[in-house]
């Protein structure tokens, strides 16, 4: 790994892929439609990885990735994320070449679709299923039908289904709460399509979130799942158990710049611009990542595990035990599984693949 | 602003300049070099303010950053990091076309650094004056002493003095505190450059951290400070009491996306990969930047503050108070003045000056 010589997102393709074929399986075998969310790599070259396994759907966070995964020739995409409307150019250039799809999530914004929107675009209603973060409320039929109604004027739009979110699987301790989230909000949207479906016909129930997905095995009401995370994994899904520690695929490599003694503290560079700021308690103390070995062909956690516990700008910091000391020589380079891999990959934006040992596009 | 479609930095070019020049006045004031810290802009356009302003010798965090620099022809060049021996490429080459200054914070790289360094560089020791992130003790002068033997006998080093940035006055709560804060490091690093003078004719003693150089207005026994923060400032140095409200020069601008009526909450476009997750309280409650309205030339806080209180990868959330219910239509601009300028700026990479309406490089 002599090439890497700054922090890199170091990923394991094997494993990426592993982790693409098991979803895509799990949603095969559960007769759900597979539209994985390319927010977490933002990568042409991994999303090639997706589409070895047959994906041909996929949602993304802004209208930008859009347009970078256009490029690629990806041909259905969502974007999942309340639409826009200042990006009415991007918006109408992208409906003319592919199948977009766009996330409604306030009646307010029908009115600039009705007058700016040039191309024909799907679109989906999102639904608050409890996070509280945004979309219609799913008891306010009323409301809902309203936008419907609004939205039928335009003739560029179809309805194609509810979207959900269920972000506060984040925040879950077990299993259960999981899959008491997922029964609930589940239903709720199922309701919902089963309602409306009468006046629209094939509109689907779309979900998303790696936990859910990575923890449940059957969707029932559901016809879509849209989790993105779960391409990497990272110590936060790991510690939901959404994942084993041998899925995680990404790892930040990280210079060691320093060393002091009398504190037993290492220093690397690899701060809050490569690895975020998230951060995760681990038995009551806030951490940013936990920090592994490179072997010849992957990563190994230390068996008294280690964590970054503090984080500046460019430095990440830890304390190491004795016994792993001499491992952490300036110059030498160590991995940092993040917190939340989605945001130390849109930070570090370019991936080193360890099998092979090269740098791939981002 | 209706350029701006998607998160931005805005900035505004007269305050920046107005940081800049009241900085540098400061500085040749107190007698001391003024060398800012470039990793908060990041822009050679708005490095050129500062040349503008008459500054020379610049403070970076990276040799990818002084790369960057070096192209828009900065010949002085401070990388304020410990330095990082994987990457003597960058570093011979740098050092071969200007006036290259690295920082030492561990002597187990003065080995790798006599086998590869190649061309000419000044190196300073790194002092840990109590923030505890890096640097040798200054009581242990045996050790400081022994590095300087071994850096000795590589030709290619020059000792140029000793560095230290308090990084805990970010902690601090009153001007005292910074004060005292300053007043034992300054005095340590000061009594380091003393004591080894003699040997070393020339060297210096070096101050960072933007509380500090706005805060003081005299650095007695420092030779040169390099703050870089103060250049925009933030809600952080603000609520530090670093600077006036009207001292801040920059502020995300974030498209609203939707409204939720019934929770009083408004959703931007606008989330953690691009304000960054760093966070402060304010009257108990976390916050994650403060909701400002643009005018014609700048933009104004509200009499109730408004604080951006949920944050995920791209969805920031804040309550709104009934009043300003009508100003936050979807498609509309808010603007958020973020906690820490330096990683927002970092994330959001390119900047709209507000003035004159144009986008400048980045």
């Amino acid at each position: 790994m002599d090439d890497i010589v700054s922090p890199v997102a170091v990923v394991d393709e094997d494993k990426c892929r592993r982790n693409i074929r098991q979803m895509e399986k799990k949603a095969r075998e559960a007769n759900v439609i597979f539209r994985p969310h390319f927010k977490t790599h933002q990568s042409n070259a991994i999303g090639r990885w997706f589409r070895d396994a047959g994906v041909e759907k996929i949602a993304v966070s802004s209208f930008s990735m859009a347009e970078y995964f256009a490029r690629d020739n990806w041909q259905d995409i969502m974007v999942a994320f309340p639409v826009n409307v200042r990006e009415m150019n991007k918006i109408n250039d992208l409906a003319s070449r592919l199948r977009l799809g766009i996330l409604i999530s306030d009646a307010d914004v029908l009115d600039t679709l009705k007058k700016k929107l040039l191309n024909f675009v799907d679109f989906y209603l999102k639904i608050d299923v409890g996070s509280h973060r945004t979309g219609f409320d799913q008891d306010d039929k009323t409301q809902i039908e309203k936008v419907l109604q609004k939205a039928k004027q335009n003739p560029n739009m179809r309805f194609k289904g509810f979207v959900a979110h269920a972000g506060h699987t984040y925040h879950t301790t077990s299993l259960n709460d999981v899959q008491k989230i997922f029964i609930k909000g589940s239903e709720e949207i199922a309701n919902l399509k089963e309602y409306f479906i009468k006046d629209y016909p094939g509109i689907i129930a779309s979900w998303g979130d790696t936990p859910t997905c990575s923890l449940m095995n059957e969707f029932p009401g559901i016809d879509e799942i849209r989790p993105g995370n779960f391409v990497f994994y990272d110590l936060m899904q790991y510690h939901l158990a959404s994942c084993d520690w041998d899925h995680i695929a990404m790892a930040v490599a990280t210079p060691v710049v320093a060393r002091h003694h009398q504190r037993k503290e290492i220093v690397l560079y690899g701060g809050a611009v490569h690895l975020s700021k998230d951060s995760m308690e681990i038995d009551d103390n806030l951490i940013y990542g936990e920090v592994v070995r490179f072997t010849e062909r992957g990563w190994e956690p230390f068996t008294k595990p280690i964590y970054v516990n503090r984080l500046s700008q460019e430095h990440g910091i830890f304390t190491c035990p004795d016994e792993y000391w001499d491992m952490f020589t300036p110059g030498s380079l160590a991995g940092v599984v993040p917190v939340h891999s989605c945001l130390a990959a849109d930070l570090l934006k370019n991936y080193y693949e360890i099998n092979e040992g090269v740098f791939i596009d981002s």
